[in-house]
């Protein structure tokens, strides 16, 4: 059994529809002085079940609420199915005094579920979930499908990755295209500032681009200034207009019109997190994923 | 040391002034993507810390993280000074598949900080702290403050409880005042329904009110729907204008202007929640509370 976090349904019903297990829909509601109150729609609850939805800003109460309540009605184990896990970028102590977020967070929602299903997390300094949550984790992996729609609608891509980050998540997909790719080296020096340079700091680019598309990949678009920066580059390199991928569309600033002003083609996105971007559906590598758990 | 949630500065301040300890504002910012970023003006910490604020609607997250960076810079111990103890309203489960908040709010809570001081919790069915948190719990009493500034303020007062769960909080100042007092009947159909009649269902006032200024009491003002009811119960049976005592102002609806229209003399609260009608401070009690953990 599913259990959707408001404004998770798409993805729970998506879910359910691979799964053929049923879809609660909580009555999520706060009260005048702004406490939350939570209702599932049963008497009880049998067996395993999963709370399926995004880990947004505030939404963290409303899991512990969820889980409560379906562990008072009888659920032996809960797992959470997050197709975009937050709270993944702070995971190190930069300047002193910080707060390393990304442990503080998983130690919570270890403390709350029985286990977690979620499509390629942000691991950049931690190799793995198992350094911060405690619980059992399966990560569902995106690259197959955006593979395939690379495939599908690029003509001979090179994948770009702007950041020496993101360069697990385009080899990955260059690995099963059997596709050129290419790493970009980032500076940032604020939320919204950064700078990107072709990596070895020569001038001109890199002979793979020639005569292909290129397909900037990212595991997350946010302010979307790395992606900017990257087509930029890449433009004033001489290249083709670059498409961008990401995997999960945060996407804090309004980014599209910005990217096609700067010479890409356009901007889509996994359906990790609902938005019009979407073009890759993920999930049926969720649905795997979660059929290990359940 | 203290450490001051933000928009707590004030509590912090006063408590921190009364114990004789260094207050520490955090820095508390939050990403493009809505994510926090906290940090503490410290390399390092000795000893024990208490966090000092009121967990409103979104904040937990906050003391979660606050606590986590306190405990990473060495933090031996750290405790939690709530003045206003959110969630302890929903504290049982009235109908078929609702979630019981109080528990799993206290359960998060008492798996993050070490203890927990607060002034008068909205105890009801729950007879103790104990019965939904784990830490070692203190509880300041606003009783002697608010039964000082009646004796300063009223003139022969009657206390006037307007439901059965302000008995305990009327019966504590009644007592300290030597004063006589009066329980109303409340009976709630909604969020903001509900009527107020004198106990024993009979139409008469009863003798205690003659000649004496009401004084009406209750721990939460919050829609004002309950104060405002006994408001007009007693004047519609000739009492003097009442002078209305909260002990914590959460107000989600403004309710001032409302209980003077209705009659009432005015409306008063202690300092647990920063307010316009604040008049009673109970730093002191809390201090004294704080002073047994830290």
């Amino acid at each position: 059994m599913l259990i959707a976090i408001p404004g998770n349904e798409a993805h729970a019903a998506r879910l359910g529809e691979r799964l053929g297990v049923e879809v609660l829909v909580p009555e999520v509601r706060h009260f005048p002085d702004g406490e939350m109150y939570v209702r599932l729609p049963r008497e009880a609850i049998a067996g395993d079940v999963a709370i399926v939805g995004n880990l947004e800003a505030n939404s963290f109460l409303q899991v512990a609420f969820l889980a409560g309540t379906a562990r008072d009605l009888g659920a032996v184990r809960v797992g959470l199915v997050a197709p975009y896990l937050a709270y993944m970028r702070q995971d190190a102590c930069f300047n002193a005094g910080e707060g390393v977020t990304a442990r503080y967070f998983a130690r919570l929602v270890s403390s709350t579920v029985d286990w977690l299903v979620t499509v390629d997390p942000h691991l950049h300094r931690l190799d793995s979930l198992d350094r911060v949550y405690s619980i059992p984790t399966t990560i569902a992996r995106a690259a197959p499908a955006i593979a395939r729609w690379i495939a599908d609608e690029v003509r001979d891509p090179v994948l770009v990755g702007p950041d020496a980050e993101s360069a697990q998540w385009v080899s990955a997909v260059a690995d099963r295209l059997g596709a050129p790719y290419v790493i970009l080296e980032k500076t940032r020096r604020g939320d919204r500032d950064v700078s990107v340079a072709w990596a070895g700091a020569g001038p001109a680019a890199p002979p793979q681009l020639d005569g292909h598309t290129p397909v900037l990949i990212d595991d997350i678009v946010s302010t979307g200034r790395t992606m900017l920066e990257a087509t930029r580059r890449l433009r004033a390199a001489g290249t083709a207009a670059p498409m961008c991928i990401a995997i999960h569309a945060v996407f804090a600033d309004a980014v599209g019109d910005e990217l096609v002003a700067a010479g890409a083609s356009g901007i889509i996105t996994c359906d990790t997190i609902a938005h019009a971007s979407n073009r890759i559906c993920v999930a049926d590598p969720i649905a795997d994923a979660v059929r290990s758990r359940l």
